[in-house]
């Protein structure tokens, strides 16, 4: 595939004056997409995941993606929306982002046997760096293409840590790609496995952005058996799996042991936020976890990233909160700082997924979290805390800006 | 049992004066109790719940709870804290705490045949009932006991509605029990089981509060198999059963149709106020939920009631912000009214759990969540605002004031 140059240190960034948002770009870190090689292979497949031909209540075959087994309606519909570059664009103009770091959805590679994982992860990592490299340049933004990604790494049982650790060098090489999107199943024992301690250590000297995204919830017997749709294993089993995921990664000392490790967890954390003092709580009654880790549980939070996809202002300004305190649970004693709370939420939109019900200019999943950011109250800083959180923070996360 | 006169009206209660807490009392909604009858049959048990004999590392045998099959060192060891009254008025005294209302600790009687729940139900709430009347007037509120209870309802599989219905009226008839608590189950099919709807209009129709609290988590295997003691179950595991379980209640329209049921949720509501943004989302998008609900799904979050037991300021101030903001969510689009957000949270302690880990004055867990109380900021509200739920909305979600 044609490599385009290296765009890694970008200090020559410029703003094109005459641009319609005055404060800086619209950055979107939560999109997926199903590239056309990786739709391929669910079209192949005869349990789920799954891409099925259905016919639909006026008589006509739809493609409709079957994402768990058991899901309500044999999964959604989809279409371009999915895997065709034309449509993200689109989507991108209508809602004025800038740029868009895309990342495959789930289930990623987790249901491939590991050779078959490996291979394809490197065939996908090329794939979407062609995607992004080959995107047009960002509106407004001199030097910037429109769409960076994220990669995946064959995470999945049985697989050899040379073949995850030889992907992570595959990506470092791939210039659009910024980080590796990564689902809580490890290699099947979780994120706590010892296994990958030289996966955290590869990634962290890679300076690679870990986007940390749910696929499995919890076990769907919880949810009981009356007609809720796709409500409560979107709405609570998601982010209770990303909850869990991230706990036993600090659980575990990854986190001390890699404090330069940038994860960014999708949904705004999950119910991490508001369960976080109850855990420091939970681990000072275990002396056993309590003498484990270097800080209080709250610490952690302030060296996490978290998307701003939680649909409403009070949780963004809660998460936004719950970061600043945790400089008062670093190992000096520090003092709250109520500016850091804003320097690590960013704008997501989690397209193609939540498409509006009824055709429509903009998307309501969309316009629900962007009326959130800017009705935030972000602790009275005000437009600049604004702006980071719309794409400022993007930007120096990805090491696209100063 | 002897009983006392009826108390359900108490228009003059009068403060003493000189008391140390000058503005108000301190009252404990959140703290249990075997009580010895239920201790008794735990320890007639061979499999979990139970309780057994158990020697420890120092040789001795004591006591110890096994509440799931599975805990980690053969579950946690009781004593008198458990079971005896002098113990639980002694803890109160020790943190000034003026008026206990005392439930039963999980599993309650999930664990028996229908018969003898209801027979056992009928037992433990005589014996609560006398367990408070009995009990030593509050210090400084004449006419208050120190002691009020939550009653058990026999709520098990295979039981017979009536005889759910004439537990309520038992628990009616005792002038110091004042609600129930209630797990997650219900008859086995969870609160969003429509054979529930003659409970819930009972409940509604006794103006009882219902005291929602979590026993079995979420599937352990989502913990993962590291030595992590209680902290995944207990810090996780804990509110997100709760959270499945309100919402199902939500998403079953049991709040529209008995709007003004008092339901108050353990752990100030888990992550229902965090995912509350994102459960209307994605009640928007799927239609057959959305059409089925009179509102918003924010709305419900300010007819509900929440512990305080939290353990952090910050938590406290989203959940007082998350009641507040329901408001707008109204059928008719009421505005913003932050004194609102106060009213609707209770200081708890979820006492005898969560001990000291060291022989101290007072109890770590307890000062986390006062703490956590003198610290939030309460929009400003102030003292009145920390008074209210320091113990005075206890005292009207009680009926023990105007």
């Amino acid at each position: 595939m044609s490599r385009v140059p290296a765009l890694k240190s970008l200090s020559g960034i410029r703003r094109v004056s005459g641009m319609s948002r005055s404060k800086g770009p619209l950055v979107d870190v939560h999109t997926h997409v199903y590239l056309p090689r990786y739709a391929a292979e669910l079209r192949a497949r005869t349990v789920a995941p799954r891409i099925l031909n259905w016919v639909n209540s006026a008589g006509q075959t739809e493609e409709r993606l079957l994402i768990l087994d058991g899901e309500p309606s044999a999964g959604r519909p989809v279409g371009p929306q999915y895997w065709d570059r034309d449509e993200k664009l689109q989507f991108m103009r209508k809602h004025e982002i800038n740029i868009s770091f895309v990342s495959s959805a789930n289930p990623w590679l987790d249901f491939l046997p590991a050779a078959r994982a490996h291979s394809l992860a490197k065939e996908l990592n090329n794939d979407l760096e062609e995607y992004c490299s080959t995107s047009p340049e960002a509106e407004g933004f001199a030097g910037l293409k429109s769409l960076y990604g994220f990669g995946l790494l064959p995470l999945v049982p049985e697989i050899d840590i040379p073949s995850i650790l030889q992907t992570i060098d595959q990506i470092k090489s791939l210039d659009h790609i910024r980080g590796v999107i990564m689902g809580t199943r490890g290699l099947g024992k979780g994120l706590d496995d010892e296994a990958l301690e030289p996966v955290w250590e590869a990634l962290q000297n890679a300076n690679l952005v870990i986007f940390l995204h749910p696929h499995y919830g919890v076990d769907s017997k919880a949810f009981g058996d009356k007609p809720n749709g796709h409500v409560l294993p979107l709405a609570l089993g998601f982010p209770f799996e990303t909850t869990i995921s991230i706990t036993r990664l600090i659980l575990a000392g990854v986190l001390d042991r890699y404090p330069s490790l940038r994860v960014m967890l999708a949904h705004s954390g999950g119910a991490l936020p508001q369960l976080s003092s109850r855990l420091a709580s939970c681990i000072d009654h275990d002396p056993i976890v309590a003498k484990r880790l270097k800080h209080d549980a709250r610490f952690y939070l302030g060296q996490l990233y978290y998307d701003a996809v939680a649909y409403g202002p009070e949780e963004l300004d809660f998460v936004s909160e719950i970061i600043a305190r945790s400089s008062r649970y670093g190992a000096t004693g520090g003092v709250y700082e109520k500016q850091i709370g804003t320097k690590r939420l960013l704008f997501g939109t989690d397209h193609p997924f939540f498409p509006p019900l009824k055709a429509s200019q903009k998307w309501q999943s969309v316009e629900d979290n962007l009326g959130a950011i800017r009705a935030a109250r972000w602790n009275g800083l005000g437009d600049t805390a604004q702006a980071n959180v719309m794409g400022n923070n993007a930007l120096r996360l990805f090491n696209l800006s100063e």
